[in-house]
């Protein structure tokens, strides 16, 4: 197809109902039920997934990984080869940057998260170091772009999906080219046959059905770095990017649902609470829970079911209450020196909003 | 927990716009990308998910089936003692009975399902009617309740998710107590340890996370069978139920997507069109593909990748077109005499909305 202007502008921030655009996109992508946060490594099918475009059919037999640019060898590798290669395996946490999105007001017109795109898994594969190692990096090498084999129109413009590293991030020992997800083949909607995975960072750049690296003398610029993933408070401003993922916590409901509006009852206190959190930005230091809505705060017990610095860790708080009804909320803060607001930072997409999750609960006499 | 009645009542069906409530369930449960039509058998993670509760946790080591009520020797197995029983796999497609419910106006305010909520799986297990006659059915017997470990409030109805089977339909041999999906354990959100698969019928009656068997002596009244999976035209008259799939088919929509939109850009023709239709009323008989919005239909080419009369069939169709836009459609038709409508048939609770799809397509020049 020829690059022509197609597709729709993407709308501006908007206070209205739902959108059939949003709803078609929640019902293609899902978020991880917040009961699964009971797994330390996430089952596959409950990881959040998001596709932008359309999950492509790879044939294995046909898959190739080509790494160009500034290299001194070029390389066009089959899966074969990757699998040949030191191989690497990262319990890994990965939110998604839009996470949180549908709460803020106005809200970006995109995929409408709430709170729970998020999943843990173990990324098995060859680290992105040892690939560049084998192409042999230039002197001239600022960006390494990974490029998916998905392709679409996005804001009018044609595209496939394409992230990129600065060379620092690239060359980190965790980074991982996956060919497995717990330790099976990568599912066809998490990448298959391969996917970047960047501990820390939020999922946009964990490019997946990666088809090719290429090696830039110059810092890259293509959509979803320059247009799409920046922290912008006006759509014309040119912003930040959205990098690693801020501090999370978040609270396995307790008790039975109301099937419609998910509100949960509670038959007898104590209650163990229990959830996970996670930062990418630093070391995960602390979570509290709350159950007056973020009033007064006291602190739960860590757990480390992993012992992996990427990925998130449990935490339990035993709750005693009288009947009545409470909002239950939790907290995490890293080392970096930050923690969840209690009201959403507002950005024009929509990223990163890490207010702290509350959850009605009322507890039976 | 005391029976109380607590939650919240299911508010009418609404014209207005989409709901918080909506969005929470959309985010949790998910349907099937239409472009995962490719594969005969959905792969883990593909096929929807509906949970009307939460995904209950379950050790396998504790888990027992029992089997009580109107037979001879009430039986409670192990999931060892389950796979020592001879085994059956029966390859299968389930769709949700509220698929489609999102697309009717007005709307029931429940799951809000447009297309998709559909996949195949292959379920391995023991027949049913095996365990029946290990139990030995009495000649009291009339209907077969199925309780689920899975527990919510529901229109203010505080209850463990139970389905019933009439003897007859329990008795059928492609009735599976499945441990496996698609050759691995059935995974928690599909109903880990056991789920009922009741092939040729909507999702509502495979009951997952499978505890225990009850045979009655008459006819079962609870609520998923009484009150809700019911078509109604008024809230107040008793309704006739839901019972097996009207037929469907589905497209892959081609070319490439709009982010937001999912509007379709086809660069070129011809192109062949794919996707896959099925009927739990009769024998699937013919696929019909129109790109004018239903006005002229062509007849579509028929597969057969899984020889099970379960499962759907896949269909092709060659599309010769000039640049310009199109509406394509698809329809299934069964030797039962049913015919997917192209506009809905419109119910109280939103169930088995089988009109045709509709995929916008620009072929550029």
């Amino acid at each position: 197809m020829k690059e022509l202007k197609l597709g729709l502008p993407l709308p501006p921030p908007t206070d209205g109902p739902l959108t059939v655009d949003e709803l078609r996109l929640a019902a293609r992508n899902h978020a991880m039920p917040l009961e699964a946060l009971r797994y330390p490594v996430t089952p596959v099918g409950l990881h959040y997934v998001l596709v932008h475009y359309d999950i492509p059919a790879v044939e294995e037999s046909a898959f190739r990984l080509t790494v160009d640019g500034e290299v001194e060898r070029p390389l066009s590798l089959t899966l074969d080869e990757l699998r040949a290669l030191p191989a690497l395996e990262v319990a890994s946490t990965m939110e998604c940057a839009g996470n949180g999105r549908a709460l803020l007001a106005p809200r970006a017109v995109s995929q409408p998260w709430l709170l729970e795109a998020v999943g843990t898994g173990r990324w098995r594969g060859v680290a992105l170091h040892t690939v560049l190692e084998l192409a042999g990096l230039r002197e001239s090498a600022v960006d390494v772009v990974a490029t998916g084999l998905d392709r679409g129109i996005e804001n009018e413009v044609d595209q496939r999906y394409q992230r990129a590293l600065p060379l620092a991030e690239a060359l980190r020992e965790e980074v991982v080219l996956a060919y497995e997800l717990n330790g099976g083949p990568l599912p066809p909607q998490h990448g298959f046959p391969l996917r970047l995975v960047v501990p820390g960072w939020y999922g946009m750049t964990n490019v997946k059905w990666l088809a090719s690296l290429t090696v830039t003398d110059e810092p890259f610029t293509g959509y979803q770095h320059a247009r799409s993933y920046r922290f912008r408070l006006d759509p014309d401003e040119e912003g930040t990017p959205v990098t690693r993922m801020l501090p999370r916590s978040l609270l396995a409901p307790p008790g039975v649902p109301d099937f419609l509006s998910r509100e949960r009852f509670v038959d007898s206190t104590p209650v163990r609470l229990e959830g996970r959190a996670w930062s990418g930005q630093g070391r995960l230091v602390s979570v509290e829970v709350s159950d007056d809505d973020g009033v007064v705060w006291a602190p739960a017990q860590l757990t480390d079911d992993l012992g992996s610095p990427w990925a998130w860790r449990g935490w339990t708080y035993e709750w005693n209450a009288t009947p009545g009804r409470y909002v239950l909320c939790c907290r995490a803060r890293d080392d970096a020196g930050n923690v969840q607001p209690l009201e959403p930072v507002w950005n024009v997409g929509g990223y990163a909003n890490n207010a702290v999750q509350r959850v009605p609960v009322t507890v039976v006499d």
